[in-house]
């Protein structure tokens, strides 16, 4: 494993969409690139330097240098570049349509098309070295996806890199679009992938493992425990279901923002009038994102909200919120109730996947609890973050965009990862500790409940009390107490008859 | 108006619930309960002197004494108690039945009901002093509601109050529950009543008054405004168009959390297996609770999530939450574009409805803005509270109830009240400053962008950078630059064309 | 108790300040004021019917009806209008004073300052009716004081209620004060003052418990966790040390802000300028306030940050933020340490102080840790309120005073009446279990640790797995590795020299 | 510049405690990491195969098999790593020294010590690829630091890489330490070397931009603004002091969180009491980290709540917190008053730094401001994850030490370089428009205040209503209302004179 593949920027590729480049072809294009020497590039403000090796031009150069602020941690993520490389994909075949002017060459187009499928199959993410504190539209990342696609495409034509000829990175690669309709529409893409694609599926596997040992325990009765002190039995296989309907009802939140998600900005333009496009082309867009994607993406109701408003996000943000407190409840209860291996609750053993102590010999720990715990943590601090960059957008356009999609993105991204590893690598191989839940269950005084039916509660109560007053079982006080026979106490205190309503036929 | 109106708990009563108890009735009642003498109560830890005047009893008393803690504004919401009051008077009716072997006498069940009923009408809202610091599970509320109904039936079937016969406040007030399934079913059922009773109607105000407005103000074009920066044109209309929207999409974000809270805990009594119940019981009340309030609420398919977990309060208050941030937005932009009269944007008037400053005459002030915008930020902190406590539920039962429910319920409330407010007393008298609209559209220079297609984007930057530095007109500039002529600019720079896509036609 | 004393809005009285009234020239007050006719009284905007029995004019009677917003948990706190009279009353002396121009006379002078002790000692709480949700500089309650003292001063010198003649709320009450400036200066006395009576004294009392029960359990030695794993031992009194630790720095958190807090406002009039004051003014009515508490008050170096931010209550709030996690971790813990009684951890034993269920008989809970996490959640979230009021000021003020002191004083008040009823209902009668400690002591495998430096990692590891895989105790292990004697293993294995570095004459 | 410039994860070094290697040693010592080969290493869990080129061991490789959570946002900070580094450096010298009893060998002190001062000299930041979603307490980055330094070490001494002779990663790397004291101990370094290098840095150039435009504008004088509603006048210079006193605050509440982290845990090793170091430790490392940082770093007084609470980095995060809506706020005024060009404020221009948009020609935007409040956003997100970590510490470790100290990290870089960058790009280059200040001044109405001690609040009141009604200047109502004449008015009405409290000698 190289340092590369350990920091993946992520697995998640639109990959149906992009033609999976030929290894020769990638290294060659590679190899192109490297050699290209330091040349010039300008925008409306002048000329700038670009390093060799660079695809960007002038736009992306200067929020380099003007926005040094944080570290690797700051990035953009690659998932909304390669969204933009899907939007200015289908821009592109549109402005090429016959039907709507052809206002581009199919030659163009193809080339843009091309540059974009490159960038999406990770081939480029060198080229995207954009920190998410730069302009709060975005626009510096809309503009380095249209330098660095209109270079690329320059190349793929036989051009000049730099001469913005075939291909200008304005008026080509952004026809049709104002980043304050590109970006959010790039926020909306990026998210929903990686939801489906990483968030989602991990959850599943989740989900899969609860229920496994829902049913793998069902028939295993123990104490339960409320306000941390004894309480009446369940089975073991009723606890791990409430952590399995947590993560199933946590899977239907999300999911249930998605429809919020499908709505795109495009065609807003730049303040959601859509002023310099033409009327259904907002539409026509959505429906080629929605084919290239196989998802129900749709033009926005209304494109004035879209761009001024991140709502949708903070919703989103909000069931990732409400999941991360319940993943945060699961992973503490599983690690309470392995906790030992002698003198905790000890009713679980968890895997040992590692050594935990270097100076304890022998010492396992629930790293997978404390990995996904502190995701948990993570979470809640990005929904604040979605939430305050949220509520301040002004007027026509919010102006947090980069940072609100990042936290959303590294959210979505850990959730998945998180509760995925904590499944493998935990759940799947916790084992029951029999003797231990037995001797608990049998020694509770909480078993005592049973009793009020037959000779009320105050009774139960004295029974009770006085057991653990002088350190007796339950039995022993209860015989004692004179109120019921030894014959009785067994007939009548059964766990495994506390474990549910009565039967009406009783 | 009394104190008591002004701060009256809430304006929510289940009332269809409840027959009105006629005014004499009542007088009565209260002057009955008022002469009430100090008495001892007890409970399983011994006994306790009682108030002159009091229902409550000794756990109730008990709870007074052991947590001093917080002041009014901490004290158990008005509607839990409500809540707690349809749950008690629904299962004596269940355990009444016949069918359901008349557990309880059917007057001893009717007595109950009606002491419910007198409560849920707000006669006894003194009888219920508990803050929400006491234990998590919110069981000192369930006494104190047991207590006071027991009591007050006791009164109404002429017994001895505080002998606990023939109403017990266990045995029979509280027959078939536990606090632990009791509790977050009032919980449940307080915040579905309070959202729709209170937080949706005041949302819906606001809602059609933004709708008029948009209709109202359709024909205004204006400067748009992005990066608070000057933009290409939109009309008033369509700025309120957004707000609107952000409204429309948050009532039905709020909607889509509601069959979360129709899910009932009740029926699974201690740990959620439902010992001490009988079969079909669970879904029995549901329907009970249902038929009273007209509501679809259920029995929640797993009970172990349902008293372990509230990650449902959570996900109502994500959406609280994420309408914190829209009205916010909403509230920020109606109070910068109203700013003035004379220094400010001044596009808006917002009506005058108090003085606003005693040193500075004739100031006036956006005060419903500035009212909702605390709200906002108050719901986004009992967001955190909700967040926090739900996180950290253990074993078989949260112990953060109390402070969960409270926390929703005020955020339910201000949302209804402030929207609402903010509705009548800012939205509806909201003016348009035409002259002003006008003057700062036509001096805007970014009508410019309307030129891009007849002389192209950078010719068009260099007659706005030029009248921008020498302060002409952007028609100054324009004839100026010789690119075009005044006739040309005339027709060309319309913004009342700039509000839409193009035509398809032209 | 009454409802009045159970729900008195707190304990807080600068009671140093104001003479004390008589109780019977109270209550011929009181009945002289509930006699109060209806009336009409008028400000700028018109007059307006002010109830019968209320002091307050018609700016207080506009505020009540055009912010119909939350209940009475949404009142503005009382300690701020006690901070507002003390306001009225020094600035009053100060302009009756000759050496400041005499602009007030004596005797007025004199009855505005009686008036203010009068609602200082809590005599007059029912005539400030107003919620934190209204104009955001708090002037609606600003103005609720002036024309509370202005009428009732008026009765005082035998004028006529509503007259304005001779004290008039604006003129008088008002004299040298902005909203802008006098309300924050309250914000600050009120939350000092709270904080020094409230806040820390209770947390001195848990300090007090802590450090008892360090010192009283200093010689019980006990396994330790790490990862909720069993590690090496310390004793039971270090473990409290590290809590009482906790405590100790949160205390000095909070009084290290204090210095800020004792920066008023007061002179910086509307803006910050001090405009229609006169040099020196401010820092002669910090003086007074200073005199008057005895506290170290003094004017802020800068008003234009005093009225335009209000960083020093996000500063405080954050202190409070840290001391929540503190005693959250600690409450924890405890919670976690007395779970039981016969199926948890069961070190220490917690006081009962109440039944605990009323289906599980015998049950006790640790409420009081329960009520002290609540509190925690709650405190978390006033820190997310008074952080988003803080960070929205515009221009030359912030306006989201009312709401950032309320949820301040919330936390100031919550933090330290849970602090000593937590101290004194639960941590004073911790006992330990000895018995418990002592064979969950000696069952641990950790003890392992100790072998290390005389048989090595390694070998120490296998005796620790052994005897996790074997169920055997760490002894049996030992002697069956044949890496070390019985004798041996009782020689090395000293948990009583595990709780601390190596002696250096070793 | 190079991705890797770009991208370079700090400019933090603790430079002055690493001999910087010489270009051609670096290079060589790069050379021969990279050709190591593939290779199998062991732990106690069994052996694992290595890729070429890496420095680590198998508890570093299971880490990154087991974690794959996250990208590359999710990396542990290399500010830790250093940290550790200087830690193991100090210990090996501590531990070779001949009055402590020279465990370790001079020339293996000295390879380690060689070892980490080429990580820290940052050479080999890719051998460290661990993310934070590991063992809640830093175990495995531990690990890390310690199997890299001891392969480093060993081919520095011409040994077997992997064979762990003659320097072993637990023996003597990690001698006298666990992870659970030294982790927290990098935690403390790591964040204070961080704030005094690049946050407090950072902070002093805004200082500087923000004080130095007090002075410059401190003769302007300008319309005020409370509520966003025209105001008394004040001097830019007076608003911008606001702005400059926050900032200054805000330094000072970084400064005084300061000791809390100078607070070291090192000589806790397992569980806090020490247990296999020897009396006097503890307090001679801390004095070696003193020596080598020139800070005044100490023993912690309690080791127990240094290991299981992390109350001093909550502490920390909330003075960032405040600063975060500090900067917010005066960010967000000076992004309105250079809103414009045409339709905004307009009082001030700011720097134009690059084109605004792709669609509006000559558009420019506020960019650093965007950038300073999305950098604002997240550390308050921060502050959440770092609080809701710390809250949540267990027994004798909070797990939560990887998650918390990375975010703290982030925001003390973000605030730093985002202040510093606004501070350079954007105050620094602020000029105010005169001419639109000056009218916007003369316009208003609020200059009507100083004529309440002429002719009274009420008469002033009417004027000034007048005129807002009749669209006049506030000079033709005052002349037409009769109570004063045109001279009065501008002897009366001077706003030079408004801008502080009058002078004594009037």
């Amino acid at each position: 494993m190289t340092m590369k593949q350990v920091f993946a920027p992520s697995t998640f590729h639109p990959g149906v969409l992009a033609a999976a480049s030929t290894t020769s072809a990638a290294a060659k294009a590679d190899a192109a690139i490297a050699s290209l020497p330091s040349r010039m590039e300008s925008d409306t403000f002048g000329s700038l330097s670009i390093p060799p090796g660079c695809l960007w031009g002038a736009q992306t150069q200067r929020s380099i240098q003007n926005f040094p602020i944080g570290g690797i941690e700051s990035r953009m993520p690659m998932e909304v570049v390669y969204a933009q490389c899907l939007i200015k994909k289908v821009c592109a075949e549109y402005w090429s349509d016959d039907a709507n002017g052809a206002k581009l060459s199919k030659v163009n187009a193809q080339a843009i098309g091309q540059a974009a499928d490159e960038v999406m199959s990770g081939q480029h993410d060198d080229q995207f070295p954009l920190v998410i504190y730069q302009t709060g539209s975005g626009t510096q990342t809309n503009m380095n996806v249209n330098e660095v696609l209109s270079n690329r495409a320059i190349m793929l034509l036989g051009g000049v890199v730099g001469s913005k000829v075939p291909i200008h990175p304005n008026d080509h690669c952004n026809m049709g679009q104002s980043s304050n309709d590109s970006y959010p529409t790039a926020m909306h893409i990026a998210s929903v992938l990686t939801i489906l694609n990483r968030t989602i599926p991990g959850l599943k596997v989740l989900l899969d493992a609860l229920e496994s040992k829902t049913t793998e325990f069902q028939s295993i009765v123990k104490i339960g425990r409320t306000h941390c002190q004894d309480a009446t039995p369940l089975t073991l296989g009723q606890e791990f279901s409430g952590y399995a309907q947590q993560v199933r009802y946590g899977i239907h939140r999300i999911e249930s923002t998605l429809p919020a998600l499908y709505r795109l900005a495009l065609g807003g333009t730049a303040v959601g009038t859509g002023m310099n496009t033409t009327e259904g082309y907002a539409e026509a867009i959505a429906q080629k994102i929605a084919d290239a994607t196989g998802l129900p993406f749709t033009s926005a109701p209304n494109l004035f909200e879209a761009l001024a408003a991140h709502d949708s996000l903070i919703e989103v943000s909000g069931a990732f919120n409400t999941l991360a407190a319940s993943l945060n409840k699961i992973a503490n209860d599983i690690r309470l109730l392995g906790s030992g291996p002698r003198c905790g609750l000890g009713e679980l053993s968890l895997p040992e996947n590692e050594p935990g102590s270097s100076i304890m010999p022998g010492k396992v720990n629930p790293t997978q609890c404390e990995a996904l715990t502190m995701v948990c943590a993570k979470v809640m601090g990005n929904h604040t973050v979605i939430t305050v960059g949220g509520m301040q957008g002004q007027f026509e356009l919010n102006v947090f965009k980069p940072v609100m999609v990042a936290n959303l993105l590294d959210s979505a991204r850990l959730l998945g990862d998180a509760a995925s590893s904590f499944a493998t690598r935990c759940v799947v191989d916790i084992t029951p500790n029999l003797n231990k839940i037995h001797s608990l269950l049998h020694g509770s005084l909480m078993l005592v409940t049973a009793l009020n039916p037959h000779i009320g509660y105050d009774k139960a109560s004295q029974i009770a009390k006085s057991a653990h007053k002088k350190g007796q079982t339950l039995k022993e006080a209860a015989v004692e107490s004179g109120y019921l026979t030894a014959e009785e106490f067994d007939r009548w205190i059964v766990p495994e008859d506390m474990i549910g309503p009565d039967k009406n036929e009783k």
